[in-house]
Protein backbone atom coordinates (compact mmCIF):
# COMPACT_ATOMS: atom_id res chain seq x y z
CA UNK A 1 0.00 0.00 0.00
CA UNK A 2 1.46 3.27 -0.80
CA UNK A 3 0.66 6.56 1.29
CA UNK A 4 0.88 10.32 -0.05
CA UNK A 5 3.86 10.46 1.64
CA UNK A 6 5.19 7.26 0.17
CA UNK A 7 5.05 8.83 -4.15
CA UNK A 8 7.09 11.20 -5.88
CA UNK A 9 7.15 13.42 -8.67
CA UNK A 10 9.14 10.97 -11.76
CA UNK A 11 8.20 7.77 -10.00
CA UNK A 12 7.27 5.37 -12.77
CA UNK A 13 4.84 1.74 -12.81
CA UNK A 14 4.77 -0.57 -15.39
CA UNK A 15 1.45 -3.07 -15.36
CA UNK A 16 1.53 -6.77 -17.50
CA UNK A 17 0.42 -7.11 -20.41
CA UNK A 18 -3.18 -8.53 -21.57
CA UNK A 19 -4.30 -9.67 -25.16
CA UNK A 20 -7.01 -7.85 -26.92
CA UNK A 21 -9.00 -10.55 -28.74
CA UNK A 22 -12.32 -9.52 -31.27
CA UNK A 23 -14.59 -11.28 -29.22
CA UNK A 24 -13.92 -9.04 -26.34
CA UNK A 25 -14.06 -5.99 -28.23
CA UNK A 26 -17.41 -7.18 -29.97
CA UNK A 27 -18.58 -8.45 -26.37
CA UNK A 28 -18.22 -5.28 -24.82
CA UNK A 29 -19.51 -3.14 -27.80
CA UNK A 30 -22.75 -4.73 -27.75
CA UNK A 31 -23.44 -3.70 -24.22
CA UNK A 32 -22.11 0.07 -24.44
CA UNK A 33 -20.92 1.16 -27.61
CA UNK A 34 -23.04 -0.49 -30.23
CA UNK A 35 -21.73 0.60 -33.40
CA UNK A 36 -20.57 -0.82 -36.39
CA UNK A 37 -16.57 -0.15 -36.34
CA UNK A 38 -16.71 -1.83 -33.02
CA UNK A 39 -19.16 -5.04 -34.04
CA UNK A 40 -18.88 -5.90 -37.54
CA UNK A 41 -15.15 -6.69 -39.01
CA UNK A 42 -16.77 -6.24 -42.57
CA UNK A 43 -18.93 -3.14 -41.75
CA UNK A 44 -15.81 -1.89 -39.92
CA UNK A 45 -13.63 -2.04 -43.06
CA UNK A 46 -15.13 0.89 -45.09
CA UNK A 47 -15.18 2.78 -41.94
CA UNK A 48 -12.68 5.78 -40.43
CA UNK A 49 -11.02 2.62 -38.72
CA UNK A 50 -10.56 0.73 -41.85
CA UNK A 51 -11.58 -2.68 -39.75
CA UNK A 52 -12.46 -3.85 -36.28
CA UNK A 53 -11.30 -1.57 -33.77
CA UNK A 54 -11.99 -1.72 -29.84
CA UNK A 55 -14.41 1.34 -28.30
CA UNK A 56 -12.00 3.66 -26.94
CA UNK A 57 -14.10 3.13 -23.57
CA UNK A 58 -12.94 -0.29 -23.95
CA UNK A 59 -9.72 0.48 -23.76
CA UNK A 60 -10.24 2.62 -20.76
CA UNK A 61 -11.48 -0.27 -19.06
CA UNK A 62 -9.08 -2.55 -20.06
CA UNK A 63 -6.44 -0.14 -18.75
CA UNK A 64 -8.01 0.31 -15.44
CA UNK A 65 -8.04 -3.43 -15.11
CA UNK A 66 -4.37 -3.62 -15.77
CA UNK A 67 -3.65 -0.96 -13.22
CA UNK A 68 -5.56 -2.39 -10.55
CA UNK A 69 -4.21 -5.75 -10.95
CA UNK A 70 -0.35 -4.46 -10.65
CA UNK A 71 2.02 -2.86 -7.87
CA UNK A 72 0.30 0.03 -8.55
CA UNK A 73 -1.60 -0.16 -5.30
CA UNK A 74 -2.32 3.82 -3.35
CA UNK A 75 -3.37 3.56 0.04
CA UNK A 76 -7.82 4.14 -0.29
CA UNK A 77 -8.07 2.59 -3.44
CA UNK A 78 -7.38 3.78 -6.77
CA UNK A 79 -10.69 6.96 -6.59
CA UNK A 80 -9.90 9.67 -9.23
CA UNK A 81 -11.88 13.04 -9.95
CA UNK A 82 -11.19 12.58 -13.48
CA UNK A 83 -8.71 14.11 -16.02
CA UNK A 84 -7.58 14.73 -19.88
CA UNK A 85 -8.37 11.90 -21.98
CA UNK A 86 -6.87 10.81 -25.07
CA UNK A 87 -7.33 8.16 -27.74
CA UNK A 88 -4.58 8.00 -30.22
CA UNK A 89 -4.02 4.87 -32.21
CA UNK A 90 -6.76 2.40 -32.88
CA UNK A 91 -7.01 -0.84 -30.79
CA UNK A 92 -6.99 -4.16 -32.95
CA UNK A 93 -7.53 -7.89 -32.06
CA UNK A 94 -4.40 -9.64 -31.46
CA UNK A 95 -2.93 -6.12 -29.96
CA UNK A 96 -1.06 -6.85 -26.13
CA UNK A 97 -1.15 -4.25 -24.64
CA UNK A 98 0.30 -2.94 -21.47
CA UNK A 99 -0.09 0.49 -19.30
CA UNK A 100 3.54 2.90 -18.25
CA UNK A 101 2.43 5.33 -15.71
CA UNK A 102 4.33 8.16 -14.16
CA UNK A 103 3.54 10.95 -11.07
CA UNK A 104 3.91 14.27 -12.38
CA UNK A 105 2.51 16.01 -9.72
CA UNK A 106 2.26 16.34 -5.62
CA UNK A 107 -0.36 18.30 -3.95
CA UNK A 108 -2.17 18.89 -0.60
CA UNK A 109 -6.22 18.69 -0.60
CA UNK A 110 -7.58 21.76 1.12
CA UNK A 111 -10.75 19.97 1.41
CA UNK A 112 -9.64 16.77 2.85
CA UNK A 113 -6.40 16.89 5.30
CA UNK A 114 -6.46 13.38 5.52
CA UNK A 115 -5.71 12.85 1.95
CA UNK A 116 -3.45 14.31 -0.28
CA UNK A 117 -3.79 14.98 -4.78
CA UNK A 118 -1.64 12.47 -6.86
CA UNK A 119 -1.26 13.48 -10.44
CA UNK A 120 -0.46 10.54 -12.84
CA UNK A 121 0.02 10.53 -16.49
CA UNK A 122 -1.03 6.88 -17.74
CA UNK A 123 -0.11 5.75 -21.01
CA UNK A 124 -1.31 2.84 -22.37
CA UNK A 125 0.81 1.43 -25.29
CA UNK A 126 0.25 -1.91 -27.77
CA UNK A 127 2.89 -4.46 -28.92
CA UNK A 128 4.95 -1.76 -30.80
CA UNK A 129 5.42 0.29 -28.17
CA UNK A 130 2.75 2.71 -30.09
CA UNK A 131 0.71 4.85 -27.20
CA UNK A 132 -2.60 4.30 -28.34
CA UNK A 133 -4.39 6.24 -25.29
CA UNK A 134 -3.02 8.73 -22.38
CA UNK A 135 -5.09 9.78 -19.27
CA UNK A 136 -3.87 12.01 -17.10
CA UNK A 137 -6.49 11.85 -13.52
CA UNK A 138 -5.78 13.51 -10.43
CA UNK A 139 -6.17 10.34 -7.44
CA UNK A 140 -7.13 10.88 -3.74
CA UNK A 141 -4.59 9.35 -1.94
CA UNK A 142 -4.88 8.89 2.20
CA UNK A 143 -2.10 10.70 3.91
CA UNK A 144 0.22 8.16 6.47
CA UNK A 145 -1.28 7.95 10.14
CA UNK B 1 -27.45 11.59 -40.19
CA UNK B 2 -25.97 14.51 -39.30
CA UNK B 3 -22.83 15.61 -40.93
CA UNK B 4 -20.55 18.58 -39.81
CA UNK B 5 -22.61 21.15 -41.67
CA UNK B 6 -25.67 19.86 -39.85
CA UNK B 7 -24.50 21.36 -36.47
CA UNK B 8 -24.41 24.38 -34.46
CA UNK B 9 -22.87 25.87 -31.65
CA UNK B 10 -25.65 25.49 -28.91
CA UNK B 11 -27.39 22.94 -30.56
CA UNK B 12 -28.38 20.70 -27.29
CA UNK B 13 -29.46 16.99 -27.43
CA UNK B 14 -31.08 14.74 -24.52
CA UNK B 15 -31.20 10.49 -24.34
CA UNK B 16 -33.74 8.52 -22.58
CA UNK B 17 -32.39 7.45 -19.12
CA UNK B 18 -31.59 4.37 -17.79
CA UNK B 19 -31.52 2.82 -14.34
CA UNK B 20 -28.29 1.78 -12.82
CA UNK B 21 -28.18 -1.61 -10.70
CA UNK B 22 -26.45 -3.01 -8.06
CA UNK B 23 -25.83 -6.50 -9.97
CA UNK B 24 -24.54 -4.59 -13.09
CA UNK B 25 -22.59 -2.37 -10.99
CA UNK B 26 -20.70 -5.67 -9.89
CA UNK B 27 -20.11 -7.19 -13.23
CA UNK B 28 -18.62 -4.34 -14.52
CA UNK B 29 -16.20 -3.91 -11.75
CA UNK B 30 -15.39 -7.82 -11.82
CA UNK B 31 -14.12 -7.86 -15.34
CA UNK B 32 -12.13 -4.03 -15.21
CA UNK B 33 -12.13 -2.46 -11.81
CA UNK B 34 -12.45 -5.00 -9.54
CA UNK B 35 -11.79 -2.39 -6.47
CA UNK B 36 -13.65 -3.19 -3.30
CA UNK B 37 -16.12 -0.57 -3.19
CA UNK B 38 -17.03 -1.46 -6.46
CA UNK B 39 -17.83 -4.65 -5.80
CA UNK B 40 -19.06 -5.39 -2.25
CA UNK B 41 -21.86 -3.12 -0.63
CA UNK B 42 -20.47 -3.71 2.73
CA UNK B 43 -16.80 -3.29 1.85
CA UNK B 44 -17.81 -0.13 0.28
CA UNK B 45 -19.53 1.67 3.19
CA UNK B 46 -15.97 2.40 4.97
CA UNK B 47 -14.64 3.45 1.30
CA UNK B 48 -14.18 6.62 0.58
CA UNK B 49 -17.81 6.47 -1.44
CA UNK B 50 -19.64 5.07 2.00
CA UNK B 51 -21.68 2.40 -0.42
CA UNK B 52 -21.38 0.47 -3.15
CA UNK B 53 -20.41 2.95 -6.43
CA UNK B 54 -20.28 2.04 -9.91
CA UNK B 55 -16.73 2.07 -11.53
CA UNK B 56 -16.50 5.59 -13.09
CA UNK B 57 -15.63 3.64 -16.70
CA UNK B 58 -19.02 1.89 -15.90
CA UNK B 59 -20.64 5.50 -15.64
CA UNK B 60 -18.59 6.73 -18.84
CA UNK B 61 -19.55 3.49 -20.48
CA UNK B 62 -23.54 3.83 -19.77
CA UNK B 63 -22.86 7.47 -21.40
CA UNK B 64 -21.93 5.96 -24.09
CA UNK B 65 -24.72 3.58 -24.26
CA UNK B 66 -27.64 6.57 -23.59
CA UNK B 67 -25.92 8.82 -26.75
CA UNK B 68 -25.83 5.68 -29.35
CA UNK B 69 -28.99 5.22 -29.29
CA UNK B 70 -30.44 8.32 -28.63
CA UNK B 71 -30.81 10.76 -32.04
CA UNK B 72 -27.16 12.32 -31.73
CA UNK B 73 -26.19 10.62 -34.69
CA UNK B 74 -23.28 12.19 -36.69
CA UNK B 75 -21.86 11.06 -40.18
CA UNK B 76 -19.30 8.73 -40.08
CA UNK B 77 -20.31 7.44 -36.47
CA UNK B 78 -19.72 8.44 -32.99
CA UNK B 79 -15.40 8.84 -33.46
CA UNK B 80 -13.49 10.80 -30.84
CA UNK B 81 -9.82 11.66 -30.27
CA UNK B 82 -10.64 12.14 -26.45
CA UNK B 83 -11.41 15.13 -24.22
CA UNK B 84 -11.42 16.14 -20.45
CA UNK B 85 -13.45 13.88 -18.14
CA UNK B 86 -14.65 14.63 -14.85
CA UNK B 87 -16.52 12.56 -12.44
CA UNK B 88 -18.09 14.94 -10.32
CA UNK B 89 -20.37 12.71 -7.74
CA UNK B 90 -21.18 8.42 -7.02
CA UNK B 91 -22.90 6.66 -9.12
CA UNK B 92 -25.03 4.43 -6.94
CA UNK B 93 -27.50 1.36 -7.49
CA UNK B 94 -31.37 2.76 -8.28
CA UNK B 95 -29.92 5.95 -10.12
CA UNK B 96 -31.37 6.69 -12.67
CA UNK B 97 -29.05 8.17 -15.60
CA UNK B 98 -29.61 10.04 -18.86
CA UNK B 99 -27.59 12.47 -20.50
CA UNK B 100 -27.60 16.22 -22.06
CA UNK B 101 -24.79 17.19 -24.68
CA UNK B 102 -24.93 20.96 -26.80
CA UNK B 103 -22.41 21.59 -28.98
CA UNK B 104 -19.40 24.11 -27.76
CA UNK B 105 -17.38 24.48 -30.92
CA UNK B 106 -17.26 24.07 -34.63
CA UNK B 107 -14.11 23.86 -36.76
CA UNK B 108 -12.33 22.55 -39.89
CA UNK B 109 -9.70 19.67 -39.85
CA UNK B 110 -6.71 20.73 -41.51
CA UNK B 111 -5.37 17.41 -42.06
CA UNK B 112 -8.89 15.62 -43.00
CA UNK B 113 -10.70 17.93 -45.52
CA UNK B 114 -13.78 15.49 -45.77
CA UNK B 115 -14.53 16.15 -42.08
CA UNK B 116 -14.91 18.80 -39.17
CA UNK B 117 -14.29 19.01 -35.63
CA UNK B 118 -17.57 19.06 -33.43
CA UNK B 119 -16.47 19.76 -29.40
CA UNK B 120 -19.41 18.91 -27.58
CA UNK B 121 -20.24 19.18 -23.81
CA UNK B 122 -21.52 15.60 -22.49
CA UNK B 123 -22.98 15.77 -18.98
CA UNK B 124 -24.71 12.51 -17.24
CA UNK B 125 -26.99 13.50 -14.80
CA UNK B 126 -28.96 11.53 -11.96
CA UNK B 127 -32.71 11.22 -11.04
CA UNK B 128 -31.60 14.49 -8.61
CA UNK B 129 -30.55 16.18 -11.39
CA UNK B 130 -27.00 16.38 -10.23
CA UNK B 131 -24.05 16.10 -13.00
CA UNK B 132 -22.46 12.92 -12.14
CA UNK B 133 -19.73 13.01 -15.07
CA UNK B 134 -19.24 15.33 -17.64
CA UNK B 135 -17.19 14.78 -20.96
CA UNK B 136 -15.73 17.08 -23.32
CA UNK B 137 -14.56 15.58 -26.65
CA UNK B 138 -13.73 16.77 -29.88
CA UNK B 139 -15.35 14.35 -32.44
CA UNK B 140 -14.32 13.79 -36.43
CA UNK B 141 -17.94 14.41 -38.41
CA UNK B 142 -18.16 13.82 -41.82
CA UNK B 143 -18.91 16.92 -44.07
CA UNK B 144 -21.21 16.74 -46.70
CA UNK B 145 -21.31 15.56 -50.68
Amino acid sequence: MLYFEDFAVGHKFVTASRRVDAAEIVEFAKKYDPQPFHLDAEAARTSLFGGLAASGWHSAAMTMRLIVDSEFRPAGGIIGGGGELQWLKPVRPGDELHVESEIVELRGSRSRPLQGLVKVRITTLNQHGEAVQTFTPTLLVQRRG
